[in-house]
């Protein structure tokens, strides 16, 4: 069928394909995004009527220069691959401009849909399927860079909580790819790419696959359910991707504009155990519904929960422990940027604990708005129950760039 | 979103929808199929013009009834997970049966969108976006059945070959469960509930994730490409589903019409020397064409492949070493039907060989289409420089089943 693809294509995938080929600005992303636009007085012609044909985002592209790097208020993908790289002990800070020069240029083309410089496997390439890749700085690489000075203070390690059965195999490391994408295939080609591309460098310590819903299963929008069985990704999604919470700014030094902070918290669930909770029981601990995430005190997923209301009894609603009040800091600016991810990898004879969340906060801050709600968490929140954290590390996300630049840039000239 | 999802569906989806959840059966098992026969005379209202809205087979169900077990012919779906299960030691030939009964009642419900009996997630069922769950006996099931009279002749062992490097972590199991989808959440959702509901009489020895491209990035019907980057199924799909290559008939016995064979290798490939590989090297090595897998001799990925082709130089234009050729037995009734996935685990310090195909076969015999054509292989065929098998097992696969019988029922009572 190769050969003769196009013919399958309709009318409006052609314009689908086209707008995003030519460059155009995707508001959104998403193809939610392209197909409301093309409804719209912009282009004109695409509101023909053909029907649905089966083929509707391989070609979707997100845009790879701006501010910010792709990737993170990006509607959530399908399919993500975390990447920890650790650069070799040789490894100067040349080298470190080098690599990041390679992983700037094979990601500019690779989400675009095009063969990386050299790339063996060009095709598995063409079709993205909003192929992102964002780059993160771990603490150690601003030494390796020679940079020690441009460290943020926002970039803070976590202290070691109670909760934490931390293995050292996935821990801290100098480099993160986040790859994320609707496509499993064009991402494990990414995360291929990238690597070899950068082996001289560096080498990988550790991936970490995640997944949601299978783009096309829900409608754009829908929050993702964890194998937990919660709608988990609610709050972050409407409310808590204010700039401000998000990306560094001109009081953080000119350097840093548009930048932000990832923390990457690998937490196993213990599957076993929570499926003797019953529905009250879980309800309870979380403090939404498992039927549709609303709040205890509410009747739909996006009512705000409200944290005062008590039932007749005169207990409050949402419980001292349920995780949700514990995680809502209660100094509003405290807040954090959530994109998680399931996991679910294949339980080997010494690691049972292979199922849970790749959970990801983004902020501009770890100090000031990770930490506080992460302590609150690791004093008091009944999923501890049954989540371990396994795995944990924090990047740096350097601001997004223009053409002919490198990740980066800003700090390392 | 979840408490006003139904807005966002179009009369289309509706339909489809109503369609599905009617009962009506689906030929093909595809969405190609139902948007195809919508289209057709029987429901005339859905020549409806909509536009395309983003939902479109989430609810897509495959009929879990039927003289054949589902997942077998069916086109290929974007997620497999392959689970071994050994009996416990102590387990009868009367838990055998119980085992066979809950797998058969759950995976009736799982894959029609349905929470299976006591799914404390139930939630996580209800978009089954063509889910399969097929079952298959090892050797050993048959001893452990009461029945060793009764395995098929057709189900044999694979001999060792030069070529295997077996790790005994993916050998031979009592039970299979293949778990197909196009949703990573609904398949881990089957693959969770059939584990947890069997484990009084068997546990779980191994798993096997593998993907090929996300539904809805290509065309239905488009061959996928495995990490090699080569064309991978094209021969399979269009040519090798014969029922006489695939299903067991009257002559096999009346308790096995239906019934087919699978072989399951897991195989490893050395994509950092293939990379080393040029495309005229790799194209030689397969007798395909890399950018669109049309034949050395052809024009079109279909183009059926002339062995006896001579460049000018006299020689064959599909090499004799070339996989194609070696792969084509010249005995016509040596056919097997290939279903192949990616896999590509996170690679760990003891495991360097985690990416890799897949691979497996359904046929009637064993001996008598599989092993000619493995026999083959393993004596010539210079994809052997890239590719090591590191898992093998086989397995007899029972006929489908009509509601109120379970899976294997034809040889159990
Ligand atoms: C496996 C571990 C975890 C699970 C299963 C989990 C699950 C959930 C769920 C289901 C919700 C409610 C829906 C939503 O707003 O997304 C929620 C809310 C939230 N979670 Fe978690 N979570 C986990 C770990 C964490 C961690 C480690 C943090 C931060 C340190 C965190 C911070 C939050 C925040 C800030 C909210 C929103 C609370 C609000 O309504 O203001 N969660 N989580
Ligand atoms: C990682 C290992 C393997 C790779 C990468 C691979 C790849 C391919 C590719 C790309 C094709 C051509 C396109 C197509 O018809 O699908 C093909 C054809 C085929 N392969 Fe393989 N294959 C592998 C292992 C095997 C094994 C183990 C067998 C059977 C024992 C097998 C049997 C076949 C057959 C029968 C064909 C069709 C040949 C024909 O045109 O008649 N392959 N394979």
């Amino acid at each position: 069928m190769t050969s003769d693809r196009e013919p399958h294509l309709t009318r409006r995938q052609w314009l689908t394909s086209a707008a995003v080929i030519g460059g155009t600005a995707v508001a959104g992303g998403s193809l939610g995004g392209i197909l409301h636009h093309s409804q719209g007085a912009t282009t004109a012609s695409s509101t023909s009527d053909e029907p649905t044909d089966d083929v509707f985002f391989g070609h979707v592209r997100e845009p790879f220069y701006g501010p910010h790097q792709a990737g993170i208020t990006s509607a959530i993908q399908a399919h993500a691959s975390y990447l920890g790289f650790t650069f070799h002990p040789h490894a100067t800070a040349t080298d470190v401009v080098r690599t990041l020069r390679i992983l700037t240029h094979d990601a500019a083309l690779l989400t675009q849909g095009k063969g990386a410089l050299a790339d063996t496997e060009p095709e598995l390439a063409h079709t993205p399927a909003r192929l992102t890749v964002t780059v993160g700085f771990g603490p150690e690489f601003f030494d390796r860079a020679g940079i020690p000075h441009l460290r943020p203070p926002h970039l803070a390690q976590l202290p070691s909580y109670r909760i934490d059965r931390l293995d050292p195999a996935y821990g801290q490391t100098d480099l993160l790819l986040l790859i994320q994408g609707d496509d499993p295939t064009s991402v494990a080609h990414a995360a291929r790419v990238h690597t070899r591309q950068i082996r001289s460098f560096a080498q990988r310590a550790w991936t970490q696959h995640g997944f949601s819903y299978a783009r096309g299963t829900h409608p754009q929008g829908t929050t993702m359910r964890n194998l937990m069985g919660q709608v988990d990704g609610t709050h972050t999604a409407h409310t808590q991707a204010s700039d401000e919470h998000v990306w560094l700014r001109d009081s953080d030094g000119d350097r840093h504009v548009g930048a932000t902070t990832f923390v990457l918290r690998r937490i196993a669930m213990t599957l076993d155990t929570w499926d003797e909770v019953d529905r009250p029981g879980r309800e309870d601990a979380l403090g939404r519904r498992m039927s549709d995430g609303a709040p205890l005190t509410g009747t739909a997923e996006h009512d705000p929960p409200d944290f005062e209301a008590r039932n007749d009894l005169g207990f409050p609603v949402i419980a001292p422990y349920a995780h949700i009040r514990r995680a809502h800091h209660p100094d509003p600016t405290v807040r954090i940027y959530r994109r998680a991810y399931n996991f679910n990898d294949p339980p080997t004879p010494d690691n049972p604990h292979t199922t849970g969340l790749l959970f990801g906060s983004f902020q501009r801050s770890i100090p000031n708005q990770y930490l506080p709600i992460q302590n609150r968490l690791a004093e008091l929140d009944a999923l501890n129950e049954w989540t371990i954290p396994v795995g944990s590390a924090v990047y740096y996300i350097p601001p997004g760039v223009r053409e002919g630049q490198f990740l980066g840039e800003q700090l390392l000239t």
